[in-house]
């Protein structure tokens, strides 16, 4: 079961203006199963994009970044499960582009201004004879309030559908966010997940909406673990309709503009640990944060080295206050990080939640085993290490490795 | 069970001239348990060590390094079980100094002859009033022919003992190469491994030992990984007593210096391997080679990224051939290595054993997956990728990940 996340039943969604949503089951890879949907956004939408750095990434990945530079108007993304399109050459080129001209037919708009996207298995050819009649029932179901449905659709090894909402006001204008994401293994992102929507009625010029896409992605998808596997398919698309009726917000000095950032930042982080929360077998939602370092760089290695230890991760599964793993692994972050190799570990302090268990390179004094076996039972664990070197800090969200992560990713293709 | 490790009760271990060996039994963790270790050295020997680059680096490890640089002969070598003195501060190194001091009285030799070695659980104070008197018994028992016992002392959540022994012929000398070796978990050495030690009663340069140990360090111990976890202890250690009676070999244009360093890294690269048989919970031995690259660090990159990555470690668990775990972790090794960025995925070939299973971008034609599974189904896993783009090359040796590596490493402190 996920880690604290709450179902999406009793999560309000509301509708974003100028974006209507529809799905279908095409039997992708299992029956009665919702495995199709489909974005459609107005005219006059921005949508930015930030994608996989996997060398190996998917063919509609390709596409969409090749998609997004082309056209001046993106119409519709069209995403579906089952399959990632991924490892599959030339002939997955030609089954993306097939996706998109049959949806573009349907919608009557260019080929180029569809997105498409996929998940699931890799290597494995798209059954296009499924996928293609999946497209029109999706089409006959587009509406404004659809982003339950929506959630469950882009699910595959996922336990729980992940949705969040916010609103804002900008001046006189109420604006909207809305967003959803899937994702619980392969996931230690490079640029963004595999897959995570955010819309906005907020009116955000291009330029401005694809540099803070970016930035967001930084703190939010570009923050979690599950296993450090970086998926061929991870994508994270935000889409500003400009429906509100606000002025166009076009710089970080314009009225309006931190009102929106947060409410963008808290959708996505919200979504991020989402799905660390579903990460493949966790029991344990481990917050890093990683204070007082010389450089961003250098607290984010020392975060990801804890937070991608096998021997960290299986400890925290065991309710183990296991402080020689997390001690290890920040003195080999350096492995990863050159600044780091004149890290003086006798200046870090080390605490599980708010208690002091080691400094000075060793167990702090006042630490005791049964204040840590307190911290250790519950399911939300907060690391922090205090490099007391610098001002820059970096937060990672990261979960347990348990028996169930074993047997979910030894049985996945049986 | 290790993978395919040979009991070493059936191995000959002849001892080697100028070395010999005690253990006694100081109930440090476990009572009944060998878990004290020394070996001295005589006069003339040249040792060199190569040490792990954890900034957590433990206690006996940075009196290790002073002693190397202080002494011009090192006499005694004394190595704990059950307790690693790392995360130990202040108090850690006076009682890695009290231990080399006891022993040092013992063997009246000076305190910066003797190299201290601990491994067990971290961040525990050594119980100095249990080591110190063992060592006494351990001094009492030296003998030159000793390995076997030498073997079983050194172990921790090892299942089997590792050690090997081969020889060679520097014109009329006959010369003998033993080691040691130990370690399961917390593998991923960066700089050589926990704990290795390779003795030969060759007469070797200091200076060229000194060489040769890195090198091989880099060939052997550096290229595995069970758990991509770093230890803070890791050691490798190479004795040269000089008694075999061939002329000091101090270049490598020297005679005889093929010969010995052959038989150096044939002995050093079987004790490595050893580790990753006997890795946490290993079921399957994984060869990754890694050819044609641009450069050996780009080579060592792909190869550790399918070493370390969770998914492919849990489908060869499985006997999955899950060729797309291994594209995508061969896809994002570019985190790791620059030169990686403009990496063509559709020149790269790659094998699961003789089998070509993937080429350009995609599944191979000719793949089949019966073909696939045949090769799961065996102990041993070879993983070729050939990057079609240069000369370099690089081989990492692994094991798989299992419901026994989350047993191990969720109970190994209660």
């Amino acid at each position: 079961m996920p880690v604290n996340l709450p179902s999406i039943e009793n999560q309000i969604l509301p509708p974003v203006p100028g974006v209507r949503l529809g799905w279908s089951e095409a039997n992708i890879k299992k029956a009665n199963h919702k495995d199709i949907l489909v974005i459609e956004v107005a005219d006059g939408s921005r949508v930015s994009g930030v994608f996989t750095q996997n060398r190996f990434c998917a063919a509609p990945v390709h596409i969409c970044k090749q998609h997004l530079t082309e056209s001046a108007q993106i119409k519709a993304l069209v995403i579906n499960t089952g399959n990632a399109n991924a490892g599959t050459g030339e002939q997955g080129m030609q089954d993306a582009i097939a996706t998109c001209e049959h949806l573009a037919n349907l919608l009557q708009v260019p080929v180029n201004s569809i997105l498409p996207f996929s998940t699931g298995v890799i290597l494995e050819h798209l059954p296009m004879d499924k996928l293609l009649p999946g497209l029109a029932p999706a089409v006959s179901r587009l509406s404004e309030d659809a982003w339950h449905p929506a959630a469950w659709s882009i699910m595959t090894t996922d336990v729980a559908p992940k949705a969040y909402a916010t609103s804002c006001q900008l001046g006189e204008h109420s604006v909207q966010v809305t967003g959803i994401s899937k994702g619980a293994g392969m996931i230690h992102p490079n640029m963004a997940t595999m897959l995570g929507f955010i819309a906005t009625n907020a009116a955000i010029s291009q330029s401005l909406l694809d540099e803070i896409t970016k930035q967001i992605a930084d703190l939010s998808f570009n923050c979690i673990s599950v296993d450090g596997d970086t998926s061929t398919n991870d994508s994270f698309i935000m889409i500003a309709t400009g429906q509100a009726g606000n002025t166009e917000i076009t710089s970080r000095e314009d009225e309006g503009f931190e009102v929106i950032f947060q409410s963008l930042l808290e959708s996505a982080q919200y979504l991020a640990k989402a799905i660390v929360r579903d990460g493949e077998g966790a029991t344990k939602f481990i917050t890093v944060n990683v204070e007082s370092a010389l450089t961003h760089d250098e607290a984010k290695a020392i975060g990801y080295a804890i937070a991608k230890s096998p021997l960290v991760k299986t400890a925290m599964f065991a309710c183990d206050p296991n402080l020689g793993r997390v001690l290890a692994a920040i003195g080999y972050a350096s492995r990863d990080c050159a600044s780091l190799a004149d890290l003086d570990v006798d200046n870090i302090e080390l605490y599980f939640a708010e208690v002091l268990v080691a400094e000075k390179g060793g167990r702090a004094q006042s630490y005791t085993e049964e204040a840590g076996q307190k911290i250790m039972q519950k399911a939300e664990i907060d690391i922090t290490v205090k490099l007391n070197r610098g001002t820059q800090k970096a937060t990672i969200w990261s979960c347990d490795f348990s028996y169930d992560y074993v047997r979910i990713n030894a049985e996945y293709r049986t």
